[in-house]
């Protein structure tokens, strides 16, 4: 691990850019408004990359200098390349963190990750979303009280269609009926991930304190570990 | 859940069609070898299926038909058609249970349901293998001591590179140095998957009562659950 | 295993005895209610034990002669004697299944077998519970649709002080602003546990139809395997 | 979580004193052993306490500034007195890590919050310990290879009876036949606890640069987090 945690934040970018409902906002991106906070705790250093740049801005260099990848993207997951799709899921089997937020869910990266359909109910309706915290001994949950107080989001139910969480850090409680698993650990291959519920376009949810608090503890959580890295194929015997 | 387990044993059927070392442990097939002792089990109906055959025998109406589909392939995993994969994929996401077995491993469809590479040290060398149960209250140790003498097998050595199991019923032991997680257990939408290590084919694994014995649990245990089957997408407020 | 699942459903038996409210919802105490339709199931057999019989009705000749304990407790935890606590824990150790109900989560036992204290937010307001299975291929969900709806009841809220569940199966919403895990799997020695919130003494829960069949599933869950029987100690070498 | 990690290392400091052997690997006790090289790495300070001091060594005072207790006991568990125990448990719940080594799977402590017997099978005979890593991205495998080659040590072997760890970083091979979950991981309240197998009082184990390291990685993962403290009891309503 380097000195410091390089954290690249990605994000489609494309809502900002045609509703002004979302810019008024976001009015630089939600990769920005996630980066500012983030920059500001000591040790991590942030860049940002969307969709539209080449190689959606993840080039195999960008990649290679990512420690954690954070993923934001909602409308247009069908056009991120597969071959970019690939080069991800790669760095993090080797070992890079992966934080994907929201509507990230249904991100091909994800799915390739998770094997599941990654599917959920939801509804724009102004629920009032409440986070629960469930594990309190967890990193992630450093510096936060026994809940967050989200207020008005889109709301996310039950069946989230992922593999059992390793770790379940939060549940969501919606105002309408519903719940989530809104704090998901996984590992795969060295790398670690991290799925985090809200983020509606529509809502200041970046902008809320306790958010930006689990990003920046996700990415500390999910930053690659200097383990071995492991030899595989024919292998001579190791006995005494 | 249909009154009798409705089981197929699909095999990539070529080593024992071209290596007489082979054909003269399994002379039927391997899937035949699988098939026979666990169609002896009251309860469970058992049908063969095979690379060779067209759709891989894997049709839609076979699928559908299926509550518990157990792989064995090895040197013809490229051969598998993707929409075969998706098709088995899509089935065990709704419920089909899933048993796969040995160099299964480098199965796309296991690949595709663990989003790791599956990879681990292999060596063919007559090493012993003795599995050890650490799971003794699980439904797949049923009958069982508390180990499996399987002898000479070939080698598989860890990292295995897959998600950590939900369940972690076997580890085996290796003459040469090396040990190996061999029973494992991950649920994936509403379908169940195990893991299962022995069988290299040039050894007469599948006739060992434990291991006969091994897969007929895990198929009871694999078997379709009549849970609900989730609603996903835009849904209205549940409030009471 | 038997043949038949030999079940126990033990209660404290204190309220229904000496509160007008309770005793005209289980005019025959919980245990009754919870033991007859669970009866009606094929393959399982129950009989009842309660607090104030000789050593609680726990003798070792029926703990012995028990697949699934059932328990509820509420008011007298302390009452019950360490001796029957360890009586019972070493039979969940050596196989016997325990299915702990609502306020059983402060029992003896259920501490003891948890290591924490197994504690929770509560209020009796007549909150409204609607119960989410959130692993729908699980044996315990089967016959269920997406929720339970209990309607009022008391609320049970995070944090919930117990170990991670193996398997989560249900999450509560409570129309007061908490969640609960509300349906918990665990394994301890060659047991098999489940936690299942429902069922404050003041309302009707138990002749809920689904709250029914979860504890049915429970037991046939929970029941015994026929898995090794560990031997401990010194040990010679297992070399080949 | 102060700046500084506190560590004590508990030792039962009999064999030391008593085994000329003994004291011929570890003259100054294995506490000192193990503080001396942990007191080595930046951002942990270390202090020791042993059995026979005043309330073990373990007042009300010491645990509360103690972020992590490692703990080495073997003859002498039965001497621990009850209460200090339940203060040691009581303060991993709240948030202590605690780090049990090798013969102190049988401690008062550790049995106390596994909830099992935490037996397992034992052999004084050299066998050779190779420890494989599985779970290379984990922060206790930082800086290890894929296996630590223990060599001659007392084996340990399975069924260990604890529940499943949480997350499962080491399993030993032994020449002799066996293996082990050797590297375990569980959370209990607000606590981590690591338990790791090797470290027999006649082998020189803790002098072993790997295991220095291991013990090191595991203070740092169990210190404690500054999550939330829940509030339990009786609650009002969260509506918004």
């Amino acid at each position: 691990m380097s000195a410091s945690i390089r954290v690249t934040v990605w994000n489609e970018y494309r809502h900002e850019r045609h509703d002004e409902r979302v810019a008024a906002i976001y009015p630089e991106g939600m990769h920005i408004a996630i980066a500012l906070p983030l920059s500001a705790n000591p040790g991590i250093t942030v860049r940002t990359a969307t969709l539209d740049e080449p190689e959606h801005g993840l080039s195999v260099e960008l990649l290679d200098a990512t420690d954690v990848l954070i993923w934001w993207g909602h409308l247009a997951h069908g056009e991120v390349s597969d071959t970019v799709v690939e080069r991800v899921a790669a760095r993090v089997l080797d070992g890079m963190g992966l934080v994907v937020l929201h509507s990230g869910h249904f991100a091909k990266i994800f799915k390739r990750l998770m094997g599941t359909s990654c599917d959920l109910k939801w509804r724009v309706g102004d629920d009032h979303e409440r986070i629960w915290v469930v594990a309190p001994g967890h990193p992630i949950a450093a510096g936060l009280g026994e809940t967050i107080e989200i207020g008005p989001e889109e709301m996310y139910g039950e069946l989230f269609d992922v593999p059992a969480p390793e770790t379940l850090v939060f549940i969501s409680w919606f105002s309408g009926g519903e719940l989530f698993r809104s704090g998901c650990c996984y590992t795969r291959g060295r790398g670690k991930i991290f799925y985090f519920r809200p983020g509606h376009e529509t809502y200041p949810t970046y902008h809320h304190p306790d958010v930006q608090r689990v990003i920046a503890n996700a990415v500390v959580w999910a930053a690659p570990v200097d383990g071995p890295r492991p030899q595989f194929g024919n292998a001579r015997p190791r006995n005494p």
